[in-house]
């Protein structure tokens, strides 16, 4: 959460304090830790501590508890502001990762693996950059019980680590474009309150850094880049976002501008970066040296590109999509798309009875599997269907199939959406063509929900005195903008707001100010360029742009 | 390279000094800077720097000639012990691993991501592993300018990371196996010489984590898993490997036993140990109280397995199948299988010829795409077929095909094996049947001379003073052995032989003693029970097993 000010702060602290508490008592009444520790009792049941407060009401204990209970992330208890990727996490990283591998190496994108470590004779080469990495640098000052005689950093980011060597291989106009790409973890030892995806202090993310003839040729990638992290974010993720180009204030340390897609959390009305791809212009060439001969043997320095999507992207939809019972995921990144769940089978029936009744379920997952749906049965003894029901919610899996002698006797399966909740039945003869077509529609229907929040919450003003009022009522706004980094910084000041944001506990406490997220490239009609003003009331410029503005993460 | 004796250390600093010295010769020669720096002359043209010396003659020095020159690793010249992979390695490693995720994920393995930093309390409690590993540790003590209160290490492997958390998440038997697998990099902060994927600071491995009810359960898998490692070196990398126990001497420290498949590098007759797959027993879950009820609700510490496969296996590839013109690439892991050549292009030619050539060309292309051939035309302007063909043998390509203009008038492509140098034509109209048969002739016979290479260096010996001739003679041997690990210690000593082997420089030099390889599962005949006697000579114990020594990495 960048910009996160002191009050906010202090709230986010006290709304810990609080989930803590409930947490202790939840273990109390049902004796089962839920924060781990030694000497638990070791039980036999498993029990579902389902989640205990509401999404709209307690929105950051909402989260903590969804994304531990659902089983993505464990607390790192050793070391403060590290997380455990648990499979279910990984499982959607990796969907992600395959979906952008394919496309970044149709592209002519090769994979490389640079170390960890920096030195800090390369970090230094760049000032802005280093200045913005170096409060958040992990330093590596002994090896066995001997002191280094140069520290050596934990990479924050691989500018540094890697442009020396495209110095060295960059040799000739014919050796370009260089496009390489990493896959790995990256250390920013932040100070700030860390949030399960959202920040921590490691995380893992892909790092793309590519080096072109001419600015034009760069700038066409950092564009096909974006449209990919958009494609994540829409087409995987059901989640809608708004691209554009980030202000002089907001862009990366050291580039030369910065594209991003802006996500919305309908929830507390907060925007959220989703992903960056940056232009670094001929900044970096310049200071590491990076040059070939061009057709008319001319020395040119050439013109760079980095761009990055991190394990954040789960967090953005964990937010958008889930609810008071838990995860909700979108098909396309589900490990189990369908559940299948054996019912009704009563103490009465007899074995052989119930061994029919599971033959058959067998024989729809079959169905299933041959239709492409990654299924699952929950064949598990000495639980409850309702126990079932429960605990899948918890961990989002999009569509439950239930099936029972009944459904048996009526050549159908019964079925209940995960992000609806709505039922019906489908034949068993249609299973292979329905479910499919389901999963599609759950899919379309749950980006199309977020995407109307996100849309009937951007908007587009004129009216300063509006500004406020909207942020207080959970939107995103669009302002005719001067584009000034200490414009910005006034804005930021003057939006700050007592009294507004209903808490945990249910008070009111002071909210930050709004930042700039991106002048998106899709603009609003109305401005009038040489004649609209800039929307700040004490700002005289001109405006440049409309500029989408938020509280945000 | 482990147990690397002084003698030999210095003899291979000897060599690399020599190595850095013809580097610099070569330079001089070619204007070309092998080694980077900045400053460098930029040229529009691209030499081809060969490998410059013999395998045969001075292989360490041909090792890392190849390595860099084909483009598999770069030297990391800011921190010493650590190496760049470049795309070269990387899409081999990444071949690897979805052969090998594939396969883990089917038995039941799911994927996490923990930190990549240890506690020191985490990491101290299981003794003889901290012991294993703490020369090894790089301590991180500072962030941004701030003293850490309490330093964290790196994970040198993550058993002390994550057996915390088994003990969280593991309650009842319902909850085994678990079984969680992650590729990640590790770092040892090695005090030996280090060598490109063979030993360095960092490298990427996956490492699987599991733990299992009983210890049958858990010895099926350790043997599983063993299987598979066999896997990636014999059906991917054409590398014969033999599968075994180690000895208690040369076990995982705090494992229980280790199982292991072994390689044999021809050229100077060393083992190398390809991978290892170990029974950790209940040692680690007692340490870390990993415990559940079984099914009659007795508290049973559970049995646990870790099992790790690293880029090392690129080097024992490289090592075995390389010859004195650079890389030789078996076709499963090779990104272009065939490289498609245009040949005879005369200044003569008119540019409609030409241009009707070289569509030709791109429809044999499309032939071997449809044919599901990894296929490159390198239709680069302005370098000879001779440079291209230096280059792509320099590379490893498994397959050159050529097609000039009397090829075409032949209905023919004309081929080059870079395994064996042998040549021939291929009907066009047979192309697309033809050459994926080549690819696989080419596999196995890869693999069939390695393992002829093998079998007839793998001497199985009854009589002490054999050994170190057959030692010297580029052998590894098969002794009865008591198992002992201080008639172990002796071995290694008696073994050590004066002037006897062949260094860079032509000069005979001391040579390492043996260790043990491993007890290989297939065991020779001969081995009486309570009858053989150990070979050692001062040991007066009987054998229990067939042993397989050498002098190794």
């Amino acid at each position: 959460m960048e910009e996160v000010q002191e009050q906010s702060k202090n709230a986010l602290k006290k709304a810990q304090k609080q989930a803590k508490a409930a947490a202790a008592k939840a273990e109390k009444a049902t004796n089962v830790p839920i924060v781990g520790g030694k000497g638990q009792k070791k039980d036999d049941s498993k029990e579902i501590i389902g989640i205990t407060v509401s999404k709209e009401g307690h929105f950051a204990q909402w989260y903590q508890d969804v994304v531990i209970k659902a089983e993505l992330v464990e607390y790192y208890h050793e070391i403060s502001g590290f997380y455990i990727l648990r499979p279910g996490a990984m499982y959607i990283w990796n969907e992600i990762r395959a979906w952008f591998q394919e496309r970044i190496a149709a592209m002519g994108v090769e994979e490389t693996s640079f170390p960890m470590f920096l030195s800090s004779k390369s970090l230094e080469k760049e000032k802005e950059h280093v200045e913005g990495f170096a409060p958040e640098l992990a330093w590596v000052t002994k090896a066995g019980d001997k002191d280094l005689e140069i520290p050596v950093a934990v990479r924050p980011t691989s500018e540094a680590v890697m442009y020396p060597y495209y110095a060295k291989w960059i040799r000739s106009h014919r050796d370009l474009p260089l496009r390489l790409n990493q896959w790995n973890s990256v250390v920013r030892w932040e100070a700030k309150q860390t949030t399960p995806f959202l920040r921590a202090r490691e995380f893992l993310w892909q790092e793309g850094h590519t080096a072109h003839l001419t600015e034009q040729l760069a700038e066409t990638e950092v564009l096909q880049i974006l449209d990919l992290y958009a494609g994540v974010y829409e087409q995987l993720l059901a989640v809608p976002v708004v691209k554009g180009r980030k202000t002089e204030a907001e862009k990366f340390a050291g580039g030369y501008w910065t594209s991003t897609c802006e996500g919305y959390i309908p929830t507390n009305g907060r925007g959220i970066q989703g992903a960056t791809s940056h232009a670094l212009g001929q900044n970096f060439s310049k200071m590491f040296e990076i040059t070939v001969e061009d057709h008319d043997k001319n020395k040119v320095h050439v013109w760079q590109n980095s761009w990055g999507l991190s394990t954040r992207v789960i967090g953005v939809m964990v937010m958008i999509h889930g609810d008071d019972k838990g995860l909700v995921l979108p098909p396309r990144v589900s490990k189990y798309q369908a559940i299948l769940i054996p019912v009704g089978l009563t103490a009465k029936m007899s074995a052989e009875d119930k061994a029919a009744h599971m033959k058959k379920v067998d024989g729809l997952y079959d169905d299933l599997k041959k239709a492409g749906v990654r299924s699952h049965v929950d064949d598990r003894e000495g639980y409850t269907p309702g126990f079932k029901f429960a605990d899948w919610e918890l961990k989002g899996v999009p569509l439950r199939l239930e099936f029972g002698p009944k459904d048996a006797a009526n050549s159908v399966v019964s079925y209940a959406r995960r992000d609806t909740g709505a039922k019906g039945t489908i034949p068993i003869a249609g299973l292979a063509t329905e479910v499919p077509k389901l999963l599609d529609t759950i899919q379309s229907d749950m980006y199309n929900k977020a995407d109307e929040a996100y849309k009937s919450h951007r908007l587009v003003l004129t009216d300063w005195d509006k500004v406020v009022p909207a942020l207080d009522a959970r939107n995103v706004v669009l302002i005719p903008f001067c584009e000034v980094e200490a414009c910005e910084d006034r804005i930021k000041e003057l939006t700050k707001s007592e009294n507004v944001e209903v808490g945990p506990d249910g008070q009111k406490m002071p909210s930050m100010g709004m930042k700039s997220l991106c002048i998106p490239f899709d603009q609003p009609e109305g401005l009038v360029k040489g004649e609209t003003k800039c929307l700040m009331p004490e700002c005289k410029a001109l405006a440049k742009s409309w500029t989408m503005f938020g509280r945000s993460y």
